[in-house]
């Protein structure tokens, strides 16, 4: 998988996709990430990508045409699957999203930053509009790594054990149950007796119940999909 | 605001902290952001963080005592309003939640990482467990990025212009209008001509019906509220 992330701070991505995870992904080949500036793509001797928005008003917009050449140059390289925007009004991000996303080959993050970009690039170039959440933040920079990281854990070969990536919450709409390591007894506080007993059909039948306890206490509103 | 990171990753968390917003706030002295090391609490000489989990199963989870160790260290040395652990099946972060975290004085962020934290953690020292979306992430530290991003940024004094903030998505549980900016004219494709009218009662309805609009038929949700 090719990743193209388009930034005005490319410096903020830097140390997620050196460490963890993201880094060893692409050490082993399986990931591809490119971070491209659009200060890169300007042509006045400010390399301008932002100005004041028509009709007044707080904050600064991303103008179209840095982001027209750098989404152009990237289009005549290759064909992309999706050209995505980081938005807080996008279509929220799910595990049923990233495991979509996932199976495809090339795509580009656009990050907006400042006030967000000129609607124009949303209505001619973007394919896709994401939210990480309900929330507020300073730039798109942050949801495209939350976006790269939900992804890039999909992809068969990256995490070590595959298995583990299946039996993480919401890939089965059910929350994960407690999890404990030793000591068995901490300053007094002893885990359940069931997980030490090495009954492992006993085991597995208290998982089961535990995710669907905390699923039901927290998240009730994913049993009713 | 002093935040206190514990992570087993913090090399993760360094460059979006010296960029753009995070990095200013923390400049101006208006936040106070401190990264430990879970491996300096430990006490053995592999510096173990995590171990395999009774009873069974794929993933690694991070034991008990080191974190003990760190938080009553922190403790120690001053009141924390909450110790929050970033978790898939936590509190779904939303701008309420940030509004109110971004009114306390210190806070304790616990990065979970591989499977988990030891359920006793969460049982004894967490007070508060937050997480940013439905999807399942490599570990806490990008949720803790997240969090702490939407937080300072309401901080007063951190943004430039301090109505910039109240004007995002979610604020008034409206998202925002479209933005455009210069040029009015690229390659056809023009900005809405009220836009540019300099009619500034006509724009601000334009901007409402805009944000109504789009909220109806992207988020009809945050209308019920």
């Amino acid at each position: 998988m090719r990743i193209d992330i388009i930034t005005v701070v490319p410096d903020l991505l830097k140390s997620p996709f050196e460490a963890s995870i993201m880094k060893r992904s692409i050490e082993k080949g399986l990931v591809e990430v490119h971070l491209h500036n659009l200060r890169d793509y300007t042509t006045d001797n400010y390399k301008q990508v932002d100005d004041y928005q028509f009709g007044g008003g707080a904050g600064m917009v991303m103008m179209i045409e840095p982001i027209d050449k750098c989404i152009t140059q990237l289009k005549s390289e290759r064909d992309y699957d999706e050209v995505i925007y980081m938005t807080p009004d996008g279509e929220t991000l799910s595990q049923t999203v990233a495991n979509q996303i996932s199976l495809q080959e090339n795509i580009i993050i656009l990050c907006g930053h400042y006030k967000g970009v000129d609607q124009r690039v949303r209505d001619h170039f973007i394919t896709r509009e994401i939210s990480i959440g309900d929330y507020v933040l300073s730039g798109g920079e942050l949801g495209a790594l939350i976006l790269c990281d939900a992804v890039i854990r999909l992809i068969p070969g990256v995490l070590g054990n595959e298995t583990s990536a299946l039996t993480d919450s919401f890939q089965d709409n059910l929350l994960a149950p407690p999890i404990y390591t030793r000591p068995a007894d901490y300053k007094g506080w002893k885990v359940p007796e069931v997980l030490t007993s090495g009954n492992f059909p006993k085991i597995e039948q208290w998982r089961e119940e535990q995710a669907y306890l905390r699923t039901q206490e927290r998240r009730p509103d994913l049993l009713e999909e």
